[in-house]
C-alpha cells in the first residue's frame, strides 16, 4: 500500500500490510492467472471439504436469522465443551466456552482485553506479533532452535520470568501444537514442566489447539489437563473440520479467568455482535462428533501423516534438515546446511531464498522471517495442501483404516506436493 | 460483571458491559422464561424473515469452505457497487467495496484506523460511543432536539469546527438515515446543506444507511450523491435483508480514502481475517436483487408504515410526543409533556422511566440515555417489531400492492404491538 503524505492514521497501523499467508496466497492465484505453474504451499488451508454432515446441518438452519449472544448460541458452547471433554480430557462445561468468528479474532480480543505482556515462542504463527502491534502492546519472543525441536523450554520461560526484576509482570504465554509452523508437538512430560512453570509464575496459557485434531496419530494432549485453572485452549473449525472460510473460532476459558471471558464478550457484543447465526447452529453439529466425522479425521490423518513423511524424506536427501512432523500439515525446513552453495547464488536470507524458489520452480513457500525468524537464517514454512482433499479423501475411504496407504496411493492422488518437493530438491542441486 | 481485585485488565475495557440493545433482548427472554407477558419493543431486529431467494442461495453454497480475500468475495463486491448505483445513484465501483462482519464491526475498524475525532448527533445508535471508548479515542456529541426532528442541523456542525481554534482537526461526522433510534430521516435539501460544510471542513462522513431500503416511501436519498470524495457509506444484509443474525455488513469508500480502505482491510485480515464464505455467496443473491425481493421490500415497507402510523396516534393521544417515521421500525417518544404526572410516580429519569413501565406492563423499551440523550430527558425507544413477520408478510402478500392495507389487518397481524401501545397509554393515565 502506498500511503500518502496528508492522512490521519493511527500510528500503530501505518503500514500494515495484509497478512503474510493470505497474501502469498494471493500472489500465487496472480501467478496462475497469468498462466504458470504454482505449487501452492503457501497458504495453510486445511484442503479437505467440510464433512457432509456438516455441510447438510448448514443448508438445515439455512434460515436461522436472529442475532444470537455474543458468547455464543447456548447448543453450540453445550456441544464445544462436550468436544473437549471429550476429546481432551478436562472439565470445561458450556459456561467455559466463548465463540468468536476464528480464533484469530477471539485472540485479538484476549490481547486488547489484558493488561500485560504476550509472551510467544518462535517459530510462530504469523499474526500474534501483528495484532500486539495494532493494539500498541509489547510482545517478548523467545526464539527457540531445530535442536530443541523448535519447542521452548521449561528453562527458557524460567529465565525470562527471573529476567527483569518484574518476576509477577502480568504475562499471556502463547503455546501452539501441533504447531504452525513446524508441524511438531510437546511431549506429555513437556507440558507438565511447562504447566508447573506457568503455576509457579502465575502465566496465562494461550493453547493454541487449533491443530489438535489433526495430531497425525490422534494422540493430541492438552497443556490443560495439568493447568486448567490457567489455561484458554483455543480451537475452532477451520483446520480439523475444513472449513476455515467459515470463520468460527472457540476459547474454553476457566472460572478464574472471568473476568477475560466477560470483557471479551463485551467487546464482541459492541464489535462482531456475535457470530453469524446459520454457521453456528451447522457447528453444534461439528463438535457434537459421531462416527462419520471421526472417520473423517481418522481418514485425513491417515493421509497427511504419509504425505508428510514422504516430503520429509525428500526434503532430507536433498540436504535440508527437516523434523518429521507429529500434525497438522506444515513442515518448517532449515536450509543452514547448503547455506554456502546458496550465497553463492546471491541468497542470504530467507525471504530472498523464498521469491528464487518461486521464480525458478513455482513452488510457492513462505519465508522464516514471517514467523518471527531471523531475518538471515535460511528457514521456511510449507504447507503440503496443493491436493483436491475431497478426492483423496474418496481414494482413501476404499483403503481399510488398519492397512497402511498404499505405495502408489501418494504418487496417484498427491502428486503436485510430490512434484513440488522434488522441484526444490532440483533447485537445491542445481 | 463483578471484577475481582486483582486482575490485568486493559483500563479502556473496564467495566464496559454488554451492549444495552442485546441485554434488553436478553432480559426480556429472561422474563418470559419465569412466565411473565413480555412485549419486545427493546431489541432492534428485523422481525421479517430472509427472502426465500437469499436462504435459497445459502444452501447452495453451504459447501464453500476457502478463506475469502480480506476486503470481501470480488462477486460480492461487484453486487454491493451495483446495489449503490442502482438504489442510491452513486458512481460506486467493487474496488470501492468493502465487506465485514457487520458493519458494526467495520465501524470499529474505521475508528481504530482513524487518528481523529468521532462527532456523533445524538439520539444515537448505542455502540458508536462505546467502540471509542475501548479504543481511547474521543467522542463529540451533537445534542439535537426534539424541534429539530432529532436531526443535526448544519449550524450546529459549523459552531462544533469553528469553536477550538482547530477548524481542520481530523474529524469523522456519522450521519444515520432513516434513523436509529428515531426512524427520522433527512431532506435531500438538509444532506446537500451538511454536504457543503463537510466538504468545507474537510470532514469525512461515516453515512449509517443500514434502514435506506427501508425507508417506507422507498425514497431513501444518500448523502454521497452530494459528497462522494468524502462520504463512506455503510450498509449490510440485517436491517432490509431480515439477515441481522447472519453478520454481514458493508462500506463503500471513495478513493480518496484509499488509505483507510486499505488499513482497514489489513486490520481486517489480521482479525476476523475474511467474512464467513457461504454468508458472502448468499449475499450475492440479496444485493444482485430482483423482482422476488422488491416484492419483500414493498410489503415489508407498508407493514412498518402503518404500524408506525398507527403507534404515534396512540402516543399523541396519550400525551406522548413523538414524529411520525420516515423508516426503519423504531419510534423515539419524548414523554415530557407527562413529567410532573410522571414525578409523582417516583420517576426522574429515562431509566426509571423505563424500568418502571416494564415492571408495569411487561412493556420492554429502551430509554433515551442509552443513545446518549441526558438521563434526566424522559425520552425512549421503542422497536415496533413483536410480529410474526412471516406470517405478516404472507398476510400483505393476499393484499395488492396498489391498496392500503384494510382496517383490521394491524389489529389481527400485529396485535400484540398495538396492545403495547395501549398499555403504555392506560399506565401513563393511571
Amino acid at each position: 500500500m502506498h500511503i500518502e503524505k496528508h492522512v490521519s492514521l493511527n500510528l500503530n497501523v501505518r503500514g500494515l500490510g495484509t497478512s503474510a499467508t493470505l497474501a502469498i496466497n494471493e500472489r500465487s492465484k496472480q501467478l496462475q492467472r497469468e498462466g504458470k505453474t504454482v505449487y501452492r504451499l503457501g497458504l495453510g488451508q486445511s484442503p479437505f471439504p467440510v464433512p457432509v454432515p456438516v455441510v447438510d446441518a448448514l443448508k438445515l438452519h439455512a434460515h436461522e436469522k436472529d442475532y444470537l449472544p455474543a458468547k455464543g448460541l447456548p447448543e453450540l458452547r453445550e456441544a464445544v465443551a462436550g468436544f473437549h471433554q471429550r476429546k481432551d480430557h478436562v472439565d470445561d462445561q458450556p459456561d467455559n466456552v466463548l465463540i468468536g468468528p476464528g480464533s484469530k479474532e477471539l485472540m485479538f480480543l484476549l490481547q486488547l482485553a489484558f493488561y500485560g505482556e504476550l509472551v510467544v515462542p518462535s517459530p510462530c504463527w504469523v499474526s500474534y506479533v501483528p495484532q500486539a502491534q495494532i493494539i500498541g502492546r509489547r510482545v517478548r519472543i523467545i526464539h527457540t532452535s531445530f535442536e530443541d525441536n523448535w519447542r521452548v523450554t521449561p528453562r527458557q520461560l524460567e529465565q525470562l520470568c527471573d529476567s527483569e526484576n518484574d518476576v509477577y509482570r502480568p504475562r499471556i504465554l502463547v503455546l501452539n501444537y501441533p504447531s504452525n509452523p513446524d508441524g511438531g508437538s510437546y511431549t506429555s512430560g513437556e507440558l507438565q514442566k511447562i504447566a508447573e512453570i506457568a503455576r509457579k509464575y502465575d502465566i496465562i496459557l494461550l493453547s493454541d489447539e487449533i491443530y489438535g485434531q489433526l495430531h497425525h496419530k490422534g494422540e493430541h494432549i492438552s497443556v490443560a489437563r495439568f493447568y486448567p485453572e490457567g489455561t484458554i485452549i483455543s480451537s475452532g473449525l477451520s483446520k480439523w473440520c475444513g472449513a476455515g472460510g467459515w470463520r468460527l473460532g472457540t476459547f474454553t476459558i476457566p472460572h478464574n479467568l472471568d473476568w477475560l471471558m466477560e470483557t471479551m464478550a463485551a467487546m464482541g457484543s459492541e464489535t462482531y455482535t456475535s457470530v453469524s447465526a446459520p454457521i453456528q447452529w451447522a457447528a453444534v453439529r461439528a463438535f457434537k462428533g459421531g462416527i462419520r466425522i471421526e472417520r473423517y479425521l481418522w481418514h485425513a490423518r491417515r493421509i497427511l501423516s504419509a504425505l508428510g513423511s514422504s516430503c520429509v524424506e525428500t526434503l532430507t536427501a536433498a540436504g535440508v534438515r527437516v523434523h518429521p512432523p507429529d500434525g497438522a500439515f506444515y513442515l518448517f525446513p532449515d536450509f543452514s546446511p547448503l547455506k554456502e552453495r546458496l550465497a553463492k547464488r546471491g541468497i542470504h536470507d530467507s525471504v530472498g531464498m523464498c521469491n528464487q524458489l518461486l521464480a525458478d520452480t513455482g513452488v510457492a513457500i513462505l519465508p522464516g522471517v514471517v514467523f518471527e525468524r531471523p531475518a538471515e537464517e535460511l528457514t521456511a514454512r510449507l504447507a503440503y495442501v496443493d491436493f483436491d482433499g475431497a478426492r483423496v479423501l474418496s481414494a482413501s475411504e476404499t483403503i481399510p483404516l488398519d492397512e497402511p496407504l498404499p505405495e502408489t496411493f501418494l504418487a496417484t492422488h498427491c502428486g503436485r506436493v510430490l512434484e513440488a518437493m522434488d522441484q526444490i530438491a532440483d533447485w537445491l542441486d542445481a
